[in-house]
């Protein structure tokens, strides 16, 4: 990867003379600030900008360790083909034309990946704006030489999109208008060969990078892409496009995009400790906060300090809000502000200045505050407030830094004034790695993503998949079960087999049978018909609830067997009292291979989907914090004087759905519903399993 | 009202020649616009910035309509008695140190109160920074006049806010940064007299003004409040400030404010129409986007326009998560696009112009595309996107609104660009009336917000509290039971005497009697202490479930019986099935009044608090518009094929609980807990009457 960020010498297969023109822009931004050899490719010209141009790439005399392709999409093969012959191992195809415009397209990115592959060379697009490294002002890009041209901020977070769009018009948003820093903006287009995954595991080693945020509309390598979360050190934030039915199908025409199951995808990446983002400029926020902040204590007891009581009022609430803490200053804290305040005015959290300011002046009553909470042992994170473009009521913003720096705080900027007077204010804090934002919420929100992003430890059982085993009986129970979709009896002998509590139960083939096996497992009991594939038996009239005794048994057996007419099998089993009930599973995802499902269930699951996945196989300490990322956790910790869940007995039954999903491929799918909890133990009382499609 | 934003003549009560002091600011602000007659006053000056000083305001030869005072706090009483005595009736009272001061703040407060009363003096503030009126260049304010140097920008939404910065600092940061425009900001400060609600009032009525926007930390007059949004024909948007614990003890410092019941205000006020926001310019874009947009059709089918796939498919995902729905365009529509794409590029919403450009060019595309979407009669929206500072992209504004407005579309749209552009662009927007906005996800919440905003008809029925009657046989129960909090079958006495359905249950003195009750109630039946005082009976073994035979009655009467030790009632009931539980009740707010509460119950009420407040007494439409805004509403549908809740009862018991409420001052409080609901008809097994505190 490091070639096609850090070339010797590039050659531009599509450049022209032609103000304008694509080909025309990409030779403008690499005058910009690379220095290496550049190399136009143009059968019409023998000269471009100055540079010799030549007819093809074969015909260029030097080594080239990059192309940059613009020829239409037709015209491409051909040219990796020479590419190929000239010895170029890396090529940067920009044009458009291929897969995102169906089928003829996509044979047509097909022949180009035949192409590459038997050249050797890697691809990076097609459809894309190749890539920008912000402080070298590397431009590999056909975007429009304007978009840097009010300045450019270099900063410490790179960018990895699929949309042209975002590293480009962003870009000049984000630097010009907002003063958002940026180190590398890499657009990557239908990823035919280079995909997230490559570019992601360069920018994780890539030591100008702090933090990365993506947009992305698939995430093709799903498994490999929680692998390189999992052990990241650095912030991951993503944006994924294409959640909606609607956002889904814009996502498959623009960049020939699978969407993919977004509340798995969603469960199992925060799972891996990426920070999620729901827009654009969201994005970069809290990736920049993440990049400047790092993680912050999970308390993040915070100090406000401000020039207005209602922004102060405001900060309170959305701190409390996001789960935080306003922190109780310290007795000799509150001395010390008490000399910078009026009489009148008590010296607390938050503290708002404006009546100090007559009195001291509004910047040494804002650095007397400062240096007051800053040393605060009950202190982690001054938000800072500031108007600017006013009064001079701030220092210099670096000092502010290096004292914070020094006592270990964290601290994170509001600040809203007069237009130039906040540009300057917030290049000012770009440069000095303080996130200063313009929305009171999203400064809080990002600080509630810094509490939550943890340094990473490995979570994730990922490798251990290949050496997941089955118990030797399951082997002959899935072999003995060749059905699509099996009934629950011999769904449960299965899980039962690999560890996991179920009802007691027994087939029963008479009347008399069925009494006794109740007498032998206890009133009162449940009959059940096993129609075939009959998933909905309640529905169907084939589940008699709450037998007590053997003349309900025997009534009820016969009207069963009535109905079945002999063809199907009758279950007996425990009618178990019910306190609330769980659902956990197993399913295989296309993207991110096979993954445990966990759950609310019952009259939860119709009000809302309250359900968290993790890839199999996983550990039991993985297990348990999938089963504490339910929204309704509360009800696990017992209610009503109700005993806790079993955490232990929780937390195998997921370890154990896991193992049986990574060592066989056989299962599609298994649906534990409902499980049913009971002071405190989960028992398995219906379940599914599903063979994989072949 | 009118006077204070419309006077003929002002006196300013501490005018100052001193450069940079408050009231020299007043005067240079006054200069801006103001054509009135201006008259400082200050012993120590004759004249001041060219204009005669008058040593107090008696002293003023001409009729002054509203004096301007910022002399200290403790003068403040003899400059209102000056005033009182020349015959000014309108004051603005902007120095601070009253009530947010501490007890003698408080009191000279009341004492300038006690001077206004006296005079017939309306009196604005104290501790605030007055009134602005951007169209008219008025600035009855002390604040900086650099603050409006950056220019200033009219438009038709106004702020009344408690909180000086929002009204100073804020405005200049709206103006000069974010291109917002302004028609009036009203700042109230701690409202010893003059309210939100007088302000709100007048701004309803206020030609200039299109929608308001609130920042409150306190709602004195909550009934009035309501009474007024329930009426209003503009859009009313308000942030709260204060609504968690620490926010609340900061906004009693900062302007003296009860913050009050966060829940219950946010139910009773979007309930009256005021829609919620969250942060100072969320707030500011939302009104700004109410104010221009109106409402829309509920379903705000959307056409996104935009230049990047990857920001149409967002606004898809954002459009559908928010509720509303992308459009699915006339076939007549996609004919149309075609033309405008490349033949490879299937016209489609989201429309992505990139591919369209190089064809036709920018501009010809993109208007194309938009007079095709206009007239689709499947399109209400149109959510326009824009980079602006590189290529001419977009027509005149005022074209596509005009388009927009013949056609009823209703326009909004998405911006980013290069900083200047940016700005221009903006401001071309805010002038003809389409809201532009910088994030996506705020743009389409916006759209979300006016979809929500329907044209009011009055809900409420607020003017009926005092017609609310008692049957006269619940006067009889309220004057038996003198306990200030009733056992539940006293409660529940008063509850079915006004018509709320009620469990069967009988008061039984001996166990024989028991069984009888169980035998002409129905088994199985529940045996409760009813010990006084004791609300959480379940916790102290008071009661006795499932009781199914005459035996088990017996036995559990003996031990109740022996615990209570003849002290107490013991009450038998019919156990009723339960599918779910519900809560309803009464409560009495000290600003709001009297209110019903609704909520879901049991394990839900565990899991997160689901309760809706409605102002006593409310019609029967109002209870069920009320039982809709439950989270949890899906529930009430009826689930595995139960049945749905019985609106009727529903709605009929919180109409009579709203009737009990506003007729009984009596009640503080009721709780109906659970409420329980089997085969869709709610039935109150448990409740609780407490009686207003004397």
């Amino acid at each position: 990867m490091k070639t096609f960020f850090d070339p010797a010498s590039i050659a531009v297969i599509g450049a022209t003379p032609r103000e304008n023109s694509l080909g025309s822009q990409l030779l403008v931004n690499l005058s910009l600030g690379f220095t290496g050899s550049v190399y136009p490719v143009n059968p019409n010209y023998t000269e471009i900008r100055s540079l010799p141009c030549f007819p093809t790439a074969e015909n260029i005399p030097g080594p080239v360790d990059l192309a940059l392709v613009i020829v239409p999409a037709p015209s491409v093969p051909e040219a990796l083909a020479a590419c190929g012959r000239k010895g170029i191992r890396r090529v940067i195809i920009e044009s458009a034309g291929f897969a995102e415009t169906g089928p003829a397209g996509r044979a047509l990115q097909e022949r180009c990946l035949a192409v590459a592959r038997k050249a050797g060379i890697r691809l990076w697009g097609p459809n894309c704006m190749g890539l920008v490294d912000i402080p070298r002002k590397f431009f590999f890009t056909f975007m429009h030489p304007n978009i840097h041209s009010d300045g450019l901020i270099a900063g410490r977070i790179s960018m990895v999109v699929q949309s042209g769009m975002l590293s480009a018009g962003f870009l000049a948003d984000l630097m010009s208008e907002r003063a958002v820093g940026i180190a590398k903006a890499c657009s990557i287009g239908n990823k035919m060969d280079i995909d997230e995954c490559d570019v992601l595991e360069y920018l994780l080693e890539d030591e100008e990078t702090d933090a990365i945020a993506l947009y992305l509309e698939s995430i093709v390598r799903g498994r490999r892409f929680l692998e390189l979360a999992d052990r990241a050190r650095k912030p991951i934030v993503l944006l994924k496009g294409g959640k909606s039915r609607s956002g889904a199908k814009a996502a498959l025409s623009h960049t020939s995009s699978l969407a993919g199951n977004a509340r798995l995808q969603d469960s199992l990446l925060s799972l891996a400790g990426v920070t999620l983002a729901r827009d654009f400029h969201q994005m970069m926020e809290v990736t920049r906060a993440l990049a400047m902040i790092g993680h912050t204590p999970k308390r993040c007891r915070t100090a406000i300090l401000t020039f207005s009581g209602g922004a102060g009022i405001l900060s309170c609430d959305l701190v409390e809000q996001h789960g935080l803490s306003v922190a109780d200053l310290s007795a000799s804290t509150i001395k010390e502000l008490a000399n910078i305040f009026p009489d009148w005015m008590p010296a607390e959290n938050p503290v708002d200045l404006f009546p100090a300011f007559a009195g001291k002046g509004a910047l040494a009553a804002y650095v007397g505050a400062f240096n007051a909470l800053v040393k605060d042992p009950k202190v982690d994170v001054l938000f800072m407030h500031f108007f600017v473009g006013l009064y001079p009521n701030y220092e210099k913003l670096k000092n502010f830094k290096a004292a914070a720096d020094r006592e270990g705080k964290v601290l994170i900027i509001w600040v809203i004034g007069r237009r130039d007077a906040l540009r300057a204010f917030k290049r000012e804090a770009q440069e000095c790695g303080i996130p200063a934002h313009g929305e009171l919420f999203r400064a809080v929100e990002c600080l509630a993503c810094a509490s939550r992003c943890k340094p990473r430890k490995r979570t994730l059982s990922l490798a251990a998949a290949g050496r997941a085993k089955l118990p030797p009986k399951a082997a002959a129970v899935l072999s003995s079960c060749p059905e699509p979709i099996w009934d629950e009896y011999d769904s449960k002998r299965l899980l039962k087999i690999c560890g996991i509590p179920t009802v007691k139960e027994k087939i029963v083939s008479s009347a008399a049978g069925a009494v006794e096996a109740a007498r032998e497992i206890g009133f009162p009991v449940v009959l059940k018909g096993l129609a075939e594939g009959q998933v909905h038996k309640t529905e169907s009239g084939l589940v008699r609830l709450g037998l007590s005794s053997s003349s309900e048994i025997r009534a009820a057996y016969a009207d069963l067997a009535k109905k079945l007419k002999g063809k199907e099998r009758i279950l007996l089993q425990k009618q178990m009292p019910v306190e609330y009930e769980l659902i956990a599973g197993v399913l295989r995802d296309e993207q991110f291979g096979p993954c445990v499902m966990f759950g609310l269930g019952g009259i939860f699951a119709e009000l809302q989907k309250d359900v968290v996945f993790a890839p199999a196989p996983l550990s039991a300490s993985t297990a348990r914090e999938l089963i504490g990322r339910i929204s309704g956790k509360k009800l696990l910790q017992g209610f009503r004087g109700g005993k806790p869940l079993d955490m232990k007995i929780m937390a195998d039954i997921l370890v154990n759905l896991g193992n049986l999903a990574a060592a066989c491929p056989d299962i599609g799918q298994i649906d534990v519903n409902p499980l049913v909890v009971y002071r405190g133990k989960p028992i398995a009382v219906d379940a599914t399993v599903v063979r994989s499609e072949k």
